[in-house]
């Protein structure tokens, strides 16, 4: 009995937990590696910081310490929280139903075509993950999606132009996604659609729905300006774990995917997570894997590679999931820890990214492990000469691969589950959120805030007081004079003088002060870069 | 005079280097980090390798060592060389040309109306990062492209489907890109779709195109079924630095892309990067600033970060131009390195990778720096309240991030080019060519061969076997036991026997020993797995 996992131990080094009830196998393997038992044995008080941590998550403890709140991701798909999840999503599904199927029309009666999920970070990442895992990466293309579905997920004039000249406004929906309404991207994009709406004489009310926490300013915005809906997402529920709210369930909405087998495969994947003991328990395997890679290699790079087109966005979705939670320099209670912490994601999709990193993971720096994800069973296949079918080439590559890093002394963790549906995706996500949690327990951090980013938004708002400083000293009749003497004529600090450099740059290349749309009305002065020196000369 | 550059110096331990014909601006900062003229004084052996080994490789030495080969990328644009590309450009998009344009039709008399570009690593990765710069991540969606493209880029059966059911197969064109046409994902795709044309009655050669190399098998086999173009690449053209050949040309002319420009654009900033003074020469600058990392701080990650939608796939591309070329275990002369080399690459675009790894850049472990890419000029903005425009937003994110990162201790590389077009993103491919040749030869490792990534492919070959005989033994009246017992039965190894366990969990799940379509004919045999025991019962 279990001979296999005999040969696993012996010929790969490995551990594996099976779930019988999904199909979901977890397969860890390194000839020279880690060794569970002992890590069990050797790192009992970190495992029981683990299990604690997560379970005042659940309990509604304020684990966000830094900020003063409870974290509610994993309650939203358990008991009454799951209850509740499901009837929001059946309500979100009813409403937006009826915008997909067209009962729902414009001001001029016609259904609506295209629809601009507006959000950054989680409230991109996770609706894009879902969506191409359901439809592919060229989601737009042909059959299959209900309705068109584009992104804004920056503050890229060029980007936002390309899209928005394509679309059909009149029949454009933009869906904004903002806990506060304060996210600087966020804004800006909704400001510059409602614009171009209200000049084409269209009601942004009828363009606009809106996802935001109950009584925010966004919230009391959206109500005043009669969007065509608003939901609601929890204060408590953070934007790298928000798929599972109606951030996640809007997109899904009007991209047909099934989302309660998404929260329930959430919610099964979270019962296995939740088992006391360690060897069972799938995260806390992962867990011990990882924090063991960093004790002994230092800190390490994790590679996830999916066997499989739908997984296009999953390792971008994990990247921020990990690095924005993991990597700290404060313990959760607000000390300066003796070391940093991180752990750095990236990845793609096999077998195309066997031939971008692979031969560095072979054979150059080992500073990282592979985190490898495929699905069992295919709809389709095709036939092939070299391996019978095309699904068992793409078999052969999982396997030869995890063999070859196993002959180069490397390690990898692989996940199979049985299939690619909307079910499976719910399990990887609540597994990866959990060694999340998992891995800041056993580190003392907080995995829930992210002052860093702060810091980054801090600086740019910064940057803008700048920004118009100048553009008022050169509207009024011209300047002419070097960047330092900019900084001297609007009363900055000199320090400021390279990003005062760089605004004047960016008005000479642009010919403009100030963003115009349609119409690109070019700025009155004429722009000079004396290159060479650095120097300006602008003029009226 | 050059007062700017002082205060770069001065708040942030920086350098710059302007190419004023281009607008191109380097810009390296750092408080506590790099010194240039240090490093100019130390690194003279390591300067003077690189800048040699750079020039070898332009005089047509074999500097692929292992392989015996010649390098040509550089070759292909300079003076002969780029006349010949320029020429063979100029054939390409008239070829092509007739196609799109509808003058050369199907065997109905029907314009073709869809490409699927075929290739994996290099063939793939420039194609789409150029296709993606003229025409957004969404390049099908809307008015722009010519007509419509996809990518098989993988041997991924559900990908691969879910392509082909939205194609309409008789106005569909292949373009197969393979040096030899040995890879099996690529001769797997072809393959597949070739029987799928066969059996709805058109003929394959009409809806082929293929770029290999000269008296390759793949060119003899296109010839022979009568493919309706074979474009040929040189075969001293490596995979990775393909972009400027016939790889990067095909579907370029499909897409409209200029790309006599992108070109031009390559010979410029190579004519930048063979400066000597290596003071002068930013691929130099860049290079030293990268081995400076290396040394002072162990091996690093470097983080590309573009801020412009265009350069969705560009971070992508890189990660393959640098992991497969210098993460390396043998020198150039084929002798065991002391330590193995490498530079691990990842990114993405800004602003939505802020929210993605920014937090663990700026106040996490200390591994990385930042690779900044912008452009100064806008074809189109946007009024914003908060910045003035869209565009001053996204600049006030690129010069606070920057900013927030020096506050932090970081280092980081910027690199502005004037605007996003076809001749800077080929300045830009040819800064980083060049910085791998030089790292390449300082380190004096060869980095154009991949010995790694064969090692996985002949390990998924051997899967390939087990795989085939595994399926003759259970189609031949069914077979119950466990994977050990197949090893015994097929002759295998008893390390076989997990990869064995992968094949016949394969069969369980698919109900199939070989591939089919369309029809999805189903295994004669009833599958089940006893998944506790991890035994098979299998009969027919």
């Amino acid at each position: 009995m279990n001979s296999i996992d005999d040969y696993h131990k012996r010929f790969f080094g490995g551990y594996r937990l099976f779930d019988a009830a999904s199909g979901f196998l977890l397969n860890y393997a390194g000839a020279s590696g880690f060794d569970r038992e002992k890590a069990v044995r050797r790192d009992k008080k970190l495992i029981a910081a683990a299990l604690d941590f997560s379970r005042r998550i659940e309990a509604g403890e304020p684990v966000n310490a830094s900020e003063g709140r409870r974290v509610d991701h994993f309650n939203l798909r358990k008991g009454a929280g799951l209850k509740k999840s499901l009837a929001q999503w059946e309500a979100i599904k009813a409403a937006i139903g009826e915008i997909r199927e067209g009962r729902v029309v414009n001001e001029a009666g016609a259904r609506y075509t295209d629809v601009i999920v507006n959000g950054i970070g989680g409230s991109f990442l996770g609706p894009l993950m879902l969506l191409i895992a359901k439809h592919g990466a060229d989601y737009n293309f042909g059959r299959g999606l209900p309705i068109r579905m584009h992104f804004a997920c920056n503050t890229d004039p060029e980007g936002f132009h390309m899209l928005i000249r394509k679309l059909d406004l009149p029949t454009t929906i933009m869906v904004n996604i903002s806990k506060s309404g304060g996210t600087a991207e966020t804004a800006g994009n909704m400001e510059a659609l409602n614009a171009l709406l209200s000049a084409g004489g269209l009601e942004p009310g009828r363009h606009n729905i809106t996802v935001t926490t109950p009584g925010s300013p966004f919230d009391r915005e959206s109500r005043e300006k009669g969007f065509m809906h608003v939901f609601h997402m929890n204060v408590e529920t953070g934007g790298r774990t928000s798929v599972g709210s109606a951030v996640g369930m809007v997109p899904a909405a009007f991209a047909g995917i099934d989302f309660a087998a998404f929260l329930r495969g959430q919610a099964h994947m979270d019962a296995l997570t939740r088992k006391p003991d360690a060897v069972e328990n799938p995260a806390m395997l992962l867990t011990l894997v990882i924090n063991d890679q960093i004790r002994r290699e230092g800190h390490k790079n994790q590679i996830v590679l999916g066997y499989s087109d739908s997984l296009k966005e999953t390792a971008h979705y994990f990247q921020q999931l990990f690095m924005e939670s993991l990597g700290k320099r404060l313990s959760i209670t607000g000390r300066r820890l003796k070391a940093p912490t991180g752990l750095t994601i990236f990845g793609g999709v096999g077998t195309g990214e066997q031939h971008a990193f692979m031969q560095q993971i072979q054979e150059g720096i080992s500073d990282s492990f592979v985190h490898f994800i495929s699905f069992r069973s295919r709809t389709a296949d095709f036939s092939n000469n070299k391996a019978g079918s095309m699904g068992r080439q793409l078999l052969a590559f999982v396997e030869g691969t995890q063999k070859a890093l196993l002959g180069n002394g490397r390690e990898f963790v692989s996940l199979a589950f049985e299939r690619q549906d909307e079910f499976n995706m719910g399990m990887l996500v609540a597994l990866e959120e959990r060694v999340v949690a998992f891995l800041g327990g056993m580190w003392g951090i907080n995995p829930f805030d992210q002052p860093g980013v702060q810091a980054g938004k801090l600086s740019a708002d910064n940057h803008n007081r700048l920004s118009k400083a100048v553009v008022d000293r050169v509207a009024k009749g011209g300047f002419r004079g070097t960047a330092a003497e900019m900084a001297a004529e609007i009363g900055a600090d000199e320090a400021d003088a390279p990003g005062i450099e760089s605004i004047l740059l960016d008005i000479v290349a642009n010919h403009a002060v100030s963003g115009s749309y349609p119409g690109q009305e070019k700025c009155r002065c004429a722009a000079k870069w004396d290159g060479a020196g650095f120097g300006f000369s602008i003029r009226a």
